[in-house]
């Protein structure tokens, strides 16, 4: 049939629903990377991978839309992105090497195929970035109110002990390596600027503020030095951990696990050195060293480990008890009833 | 202050919100098995577990409340249970001797801690029963508006190749081990009995549905053979798969991937060979296995591969074309808003 010239086709997005999981799964599959490690991939009951030292690391994370982000804010490339980016930044803490990730998504039925496709780009690039070679060796498409992703991320610790939250001693230096508060900066801007007049999360609003301030773009879809965590093994750290909740949170948690103070120079944290004690989700790397260590990679200084001397295990900033930290719960003001 | 004799007191269930995720972490963790290949438990960035061959096998499935499961009909214990039997039935289906679980949970916030542990429970027996040594190695716990289950579970081929779906030759033996349609008659009986006066999924109705008649609890929570799955590995199965579409549709799928015609006899298919090819979730395991070989552990035979003659490849039952089986989706007539 002829159409007249002036038509416009608007054909409404193919949706999850509409396609069905089949046809779903084989416009993402393609998108994935395979992987240097995988010795079977997605398509069986099971995927096989490499442990080429006979064990593997494995961590896994919850993304929740609602609790953990927000679509007005993040694009699904953004997701993907995120959900790799914090997985290996898990993987790469215990001084491991990524190898692959698993994915299972649950969405809205009404979900277009073409956002997965995104949030497979997502997932594809930021291994790319982060941690080349690493696959995505298989997965799982369910339907659900409630857009959710699960990662799970597996490394390889190349013959090393992993290095564990409890190996801090007297001595140490304390190290980190990436950005300090930039995450959360980001989403307060967020939640003060990137929302309608009713205080409603705005798509609109957050694109413009993204193109002004880089820390939106950090918060929604940060880039961890994951490679920073097998470098970190090799050069001795005694102690590592993922900055997920916010320096001094994350550093107390280092303190009691290996029984020690862990005293933090402000003159070492940057311009704004409450941000960077408090500040949630850089997924920056946390690690403590032998004094004579010559820090590996993107690390610097920012404190020492004390014995503790009778007192409590804790965290102290130049030399003195900081304020109590709450634990990071960013969407804590948020209600889900909203945007 | 004294308190009159006659009071009842009648405290309100500690909840996770009102926990908190380290209270409630804390309850739950020491429920879990360790597992013979952990090297690192929970509690660190990540789990270490052994690949004593050098790989390891790894599959990912979600649960999500109102597609794949529903409270009033499947108790917490009963979803940790068959969140488990799931998993650990794919690795079972690639000829692996299962190793460990991590298991992501997005709950409600006002879901009891109670149910946690219960969940915990379910996870631990389903592992002892089925996959002794095997252990839960990590996790994460977000809140969600959707009760989420994710699973990913590990296996060890014990130097073995993975047994695949395309290893199907004609001559072979087709066998099956485990139920066939117990689980899709249980789930048909709740829909059309474990409900009230207007349809909606009652829980009180379910309990009593399930004391009279073992089918439901065989869909809540089943126990797949999964010690066959390396037994039919150890006796040169040539192709496996978990039947979780029903047999019609899952022997289908290895006929494709074997290029090959997978004919059925339905005399040998049980007292109803329809709900037998028909039925998904028993999670059983089907195999093809060269003409000489004893059949191990509970497999029985249930057809012959033939070669396809020039056409297309495909399930036969009695040498002739089945009706049409459609995709097994047992809560299809289901709509999101009920109960």
């Amino acid at each position: 049939m002829e159409r007249p010239a002036t038509s416009v086709d608007v054909e409404p997005p193919v949706t999850v629903q509409g396609a069905g999981e089949l046809a779903t799964l084989a416009r993402i599959l393609p998108r994935l990377p395979r992987g240097d490690r995988t010795e079977l991939g997605p398509g069986d009951d099971a995927a096989v991978v490499a442990a080429p030292d006979g064990r593997f690391v494995v961590t896994t994370d919850l993304m929740v839309h609602g609790p953990d982000f927000r679509l007005a804010w993040s694009t699904p490339y953004d997701l993907g992105w995120k959900a790799a980016a914090s997985n290996l930044s898990d993987v790469a803490a215990m001084g491991a090497a990524p190898t692959a990730l698993v994915v299972a998504l649950a969405v809205p039925g009404e979900t277009p195929v073409a956002d997965l496709e995104a949030l497979a780009d997502g997932l594809r690039e930021a291994c790319a970035a982060m941690a080349p070679g690493c696959g995505v060796v298989g997965g799982d498409l369910s339907v659900s109110a409630t857009l959710t992703v699960a990662v799970t991320a597996f490394g390889d610790l190349e013959g090393r002990a992993p290095v564990r939250r409890d190996g801090a001693r007297a001595g140490d230096v304390v190290a980190v390596s990436g950005a300090l508060g930039r995450s959360a900066r980001g989403l307060d801007l967020l939640f003060r600027l990137g929302v309608d007049h009713e205080g409603v999360p705005d798509a609109r609003a957050a694109a413009a503020l993204r193109r002004r301030d880089p820390d939106i773009g950090w918060h929604v879809a940060p880039t961890p030095p994951v490679a920073d965590g097998p470098a970190a093994a090799r050069a001795g750290a005694t102690s590592m951990l993922d900055l997920s909740d916010g320096l001094a949170l994350d550093a107390g948690r280092v303190a009691r696990a290996s029984d020690v103070v862990i005293d933090l120079s402000s003159s070492l944290l940057g311009d704004d050195p409450a941000a960077a004690l408090a500040g949630g989700e850089d997924h920056s790397l946390f690690a403590t060293f032998p004094p004579d260590v010559d820090l590996p990679g993107g690390f610097r200084a920012v404190g020492h480990v004390h014995d503790r001397a009778g007192g409590a295990p804790r965290v102290t900033v130049d030399g003195s008890e900081p304020g109590e930290p709450g634990g990071w719960d960013p969407y804590r003001l948020w209600s889900g009833a909203r945007g």
